[in-house]
């Protein structure tokens, strides 16, 4: 059997999140079980999510346990099949985890699910065509629930889970417009996304000049705002919702790497009469298959074009994370192993 | 005609209210023209909401305007009327503002309603059987929707909101917890309310403290919550709130004196997948005539004894408010002028 490296969480993290938090390990992948598949990892997904999972937290998902292997989304290749229905060479997505190799219970269901790859790249099953973007499809669809010619905001519009919603949000006929950090992902944002406008968070100090900037972009004020991170960005587009408006709470990535980052204002849920709405993709499973097919129509038609932040190699999987909690990554986080 | 005494807003507050920013005038009535009535006010009704029509900025309701008489809800007799329908003696509700009398056109829609004192005593129209029982009503079976069994809860539960609020969650079988401020008061929400418990928050330094407090009133953790006041309040609230759970915002008068309170745990919204909804009672008029049905009911049966707090005079009327923002009103907040 092949020699099967991992990463495993060693430590849990005392506010900010680090490389120390993980240790490499080599191991030989088990023999396989009749209903077993050996795959080989192409790419691991890295997701905001997996911080929260550090912590020994009340949360909605059981905190990653110590001295086991990271969890997380992976898409490969079958190696070795003793399942029926799988053979060696079928592109597999599922939840290998931070390693080089997974050994799968096939029959579990939502372990391993086969894709096509001649329409969509391998990769973007991590991304558009898989968990992100159903959560962009599931907030807007879900929870937004837009009119055509509605205003609709987005945080990290340039992530995996932002790029998704905004393109998704043209194809309903509502103005998208992103927030983003820095001048190069909000020209991606425009230009190859096709959001209406996109505006830069760096150049804006607090949450009175960011909304400003919103105010110039969202001339109809906002209908709907998708929430990735919170804090100072959070603030601003409270500021600019209309009444009735609606929040869809996705990630408040502001928040996940130490102390919690306050909302300023709630007095506007009253005011404007808001309804802020906390959401998981996982709970609303019986919207994938649609939204799924939905984001690879997008994505063959070249309407959508997500961006990717591809790091090499298993031992770049810890700086990868640490750099996608600070927003270092343009588009989806992925790390490659072949 | 009548020498007639009145509050205007002299001006706007800076920070926190004072009774400088009111004006007391005397001045007469105008005669009635063809369809007006002219009505003697028994009692005032002084409400939170007020404050926020103090203040020149964007709100739901347009701001008070300066130099005019306080905008507000009276209760009172008919004693002249060129309006069919409405003939000298009739017990009438209305919003006649911080006046003694007031001239009403009476085929306004909403401007005047009869009501029966024979069961329901005059003052309750403007409290329990009255918009802010209704606005009880309406966060309960609008917004929180709760099943028999749950745990609700509400902040000021003795006040005019609360106290309606906790007498139909119970009606509705559920479990009925109030926050309050002092030990008189909680006493009154458990013994004459019913409610199930009552926590008062003036024992608790910080939401910590008060959130381990509910723990032990709620043992089931928390499926609903009324909020009336922000702050320390609902920090502490959404600390036990169960997964799915729903917030109905009515209310932040913590806020409502000076500069804004924040929310200090919002990433709890997505973590226990909240639904946070703020609403306004009288965008929802259609549930009205249900609404107050069920209270006066209550009311007769004697299930529902709303306390009052009662000022005399119209010209006590500033400090009574003033005293309400700052929680020194023990139940629904009047002025009685006869």
């Amino acid at each position: 059997m092949p020699q099967n490296r991992q990463f495993l969480l060693d430590s849990r993290p005392q506010g900010e999140a680090s490389a120390s938090n993980f240790k490499l390990v080599t191991g030989e992948t088990p023999p396989l079980q009749d209903g077993q598949v050996l795959v080989r990892h192409h790419y691991l997904s890295l997701d905001p999510y997996m911080r929260g999972r550090m912590d020994d937290a009340k949360s909605y998902a059981k905190p990653q346990p110590l001295g086991q292997v990271m969890q997380g989304g992976t898409v490969g290749e079958v190696v070795e099949s003793r399942a029926a229905g799988f053979k060696p060479g079928d592109k597999v997505v599922g939840m290998g985890g931070w390693q080089e190799y997974s050994v799968v219970d096939a029959a579990q269901p939502g372990a391993l699910r086969k894709v096509d790859t001649s329409q969509v790249p391998l990769s973007y099953y991590l991304g558009a065509v898989g968990m992100p973007g159903v959560t962009a499809w599931y907030g807007l669809n879900g929870i937004l629930k837009p009119k055509a010619g509605q205003t609709l905001v987005v945080s990290a519009a340039a992530g995996a889970v932002g790029s998704a919603f905004g393109v998704l949000a043209r194809a309903r006929g509502c103005r998208a417009v992103g927030i983003a950090g820095g001048a190069e992902k909000c020209d991606y944002v425009v230009r190859d996304l096709g959001f209406d406008a996109c505006i830069d968070y760096k150049q804006h100090a607090d949450a009175g000049s960011l909304s400003k900037a919103l105010r110039e972009a969202c001339p109809d004020g906002v209908h709907g705002y998708f929430e990735n991170v919170g804090g100072m960005v959070m603030d601003a587009v409270m500021l600019r919702m209309n009444d009735f408006g609606r929040i869809a709470v996705c990630g408040m990535i502001a928040g996940y790497n130490g102390k919690p980052v306050p909302m300023t204002y709630p007095q506007i849920i009253l005011r404007s009469r808001l309804t802020v709405e906390g959401f998981i993709v996982s709970e609303h499973m019986e919207v994938w298959p649609q939204a799924l097919q939905e984001l690879a129509g997008l994505v063959a038609a070249g309407k959508l074009r997500p961006r990717e932040s591809v790091a090499q190699g298993i031992e770049s999987a810890p700086e990868a994370f640490l750099g996608l909690l600070k927003g270092r990554n343009f588009g989806k986080q992925l790390v490659k192993l072949v």
